[in-house]
């Protein structure tokens, strides 16, 4: 049987850990989840009712390539309230999730053989989907100074067609400020490179608002889903804004490549988006969460973290503790009976000594991960 | 900004049809529509309500990358059903509608520059996949003779590292019987090239069950979808079945590329499967619809058909009446208000002398737009 090279992409890390900690629960062990990057909760219970209701009198057949246009107004308005930007509802693309639209851009956007410049550390599935598209992923390490951020100055020496960014990011939560983002915008423009933003956690933000790159120039690509500050993820639709002169490209691949993102989902999404006040109860939760994890995880002993300003992740530096977080990460399971990510699958070399925590779920599980992190540790300091 | 070459994909010719159609509507007029490829049915009503229960007590997050674990059990028990092979449900991939398995498949198995071999006529999202992934379709012409479809003889002359055929086909409705199936496999295996065997229109068929290419080998690569006997196009979920040597590599390309597919209609799909009755009827209005297509498209004077074993549509070379077939489309649009598909998306030389009808839709509606067909052929040869 054949097998392409293009298609042998790395293994993710943290799966090693969900199956030790699927196993230990099998054996009757309590595990508390800070490796999940999803909300706990489900999709906004007007989103299930619009939903069970279309259910009733409507096929939900396919719908046309680029999304309901109910849909695609909607997500044009969010603009509006999020940012103050007027948008063209025709711009917007809605998605099979932001993995979709991954795939959307950078058919759209590449050859094969072209180079997509990251920040590392940074979502692995990135230099994945590249690499499945024959794309080149070039990972510049980005340092704690610039919140683990990519700069121009990192980028400058090299040679990039394209240059993604994400903020608030996977894995840090930490984010580019207005200045930031557009001294990166300008330096892809300024040599004709594609810039895409991932701007999936988008509205799960605590101390200031996420800037979006349409805030900034209309010539970008902006990526996000409704996968988590909408409480969707399984549901997978998300959308992605597009410069005018690339509409027809992304239309006739997103037809061919998906002819739709599922009907029911975008039905659920739509409602979901008029759902505030349940969205706002889970932001709060989120705001309790971390603001126990930035009390917790230091007084535990990890209290080299970058500032998380959106997300649900905490990035902790264990370079202190060991050189091998996959075998912190096992050992604090085994031990404490708490999931938590290792850095590597987001860093392959740094992410040896980082792991992530997420703090996606109740608070209770979360004060009582906390309480096992702090034993463990303490533990840990008296061998 | 920056546009792709790969991602220059040839727009639908049908689009210009069902926009005019759009436009013929609300202008006011009843259009019969023979230019689609679903059923007007919506999921079974097993599914919706297995959904709106899993919507109350499921938060309906990711699944795991290969699909639910009860949904790959059920896939790989209709394998016996329908074929009598005793298939390990490890081998079932649950994917984002058949594209999404072509997307894997195609991914999994060649590298930029590869060919894949197709027939012509065909889906026109082949190869438009495989240019959007810098791959290339070598379309062999097939023949009448042939039933339109290829044979190792229109393959042997040429260079190619993978073979996908479907049978029943799009646009014809003809299917490849056990030995013909059997040839292809043997050409593509005897020269180290991958054998995909599009299965999308299983279970909709008339007179000899379709043959599974898993019934033959299990070195191929099997694709389906609960689009079309399962009534479920909207909701984008399919699935593919591969040797085990490929699983690993389809698994992380999946957790890359897609996530999961979407858990409601995992979830929906499931329960499908046991929709027998629901599914049975939806049988025979196909089967009724049929019988009119055959009696009706001839005496209309559409008598040069491929025969439809399966599937639901009818393929016509009206090379006697025009080489324009997209002008003929129009001009049936405009005067008989019947939608029918100009074969150019399905073959871009021959197809300019071919139509599709599809006879998804009610049987009122097939029965309404004979009659307008065999008026509208009646006036042309008036004229």
């Amino acid at each position: 049987m054949r097998n392409s090279r293009r298609g042998a992409v790395d293994p993710f890390i943290v799966m090693d850990v969900m199956e030790a900690a699927r196993a230990a629960e099998d054996a009757g062990r309590r595990i508390i989840h800070m490796e999940v990057g999803q909300p706990g909760t489900p999709a906004p219970d007007a989103a299930r009712r619009a939903l069970a209701s279309a259910m009733q009198d409507d096929a939900l057949g396919y719908t046309v390539a680029l999304g309901l246009p109910a849909l695609r107004a909607r997500i044009a308005q969010l603009y509006g309230t999020w940012y103050g930007v007027d948008l063209d509802p025709a711009r917007v693309v809605v998605t099979p999730g932001s993995s979709g639209a991954f795939i959307l851009a950078f058919t759209a956007l590449f050859d094969a053989g072209e180079t997509v410049a990251l920040g590392r550390p940074g979502y692995p599935s990135y230099r994945q989907i590249l690499r499945a598209l024959d794309l080149n992923a070039l990972e510049v390490e980005s340092s704690d100074a610039n919140r683990l951020q990519p700069t121009p100055a990192d980028l400058a020496p090299h040679d990039w067609q394209g240059l993604m960014v994400a903020s608030p990011a996977n894995p840090t939560g930490t984010m580019l400020g207005r200045d930031a983002l557009s001294d990166l915008i300008a330096c892809a423009q300024e040599r004709g490179a594609a810039f895409i933003s991932d701007e999936i956690y988008h509205g799960i933000e605590y101390e200031a608002k996420a800037v979006s790159a349409l805030e900034i120039s209309d010539d970008v690509c902006v990526i996000n889903s409704f996968s988590k500050y909408f409480s969707m993820t399984g549901w997978r639709v998300g959308w992605m804004v597009v410069p005018e002169a690339q509409l027809r490209q992304v239309e006739r691949l997103a037809q061919n490549l998906f002819i739709c993102a599922p009907h029911a989902a975008q039905v659920a999404a739509l409602a979901a988006m008029d759902a505030t006040e349940e969205l706002e109860a889970n932001m709060a939760v989120y705001a309790r969460n971390r603001a126990l994890m930035l009390e917790g995880l230091p007084k535990a002993g990890f209290d080299r973290i970058a500032p998380p300003d959106g997300a649900f992740y905490v990035y902790a530096d264990v370079s202190d503790l060991t050189k091998d977080s996959r075998a912190l990460a096992a050992d604090i399971l085994e031990k404490a009976g708490v999931a938590v990510t290792p850095g590597l699958d987001f860093d392959p070399e740094r992410g040896a000594t980082t792991l992530r925590f997420s703090y996606a779920r109740a608070t209770a599980d979360i004060e009582e991960g906390l309480a096992r992190l702090q034993a463990y540790m303490a533990a840990r300091r008296d061998m």
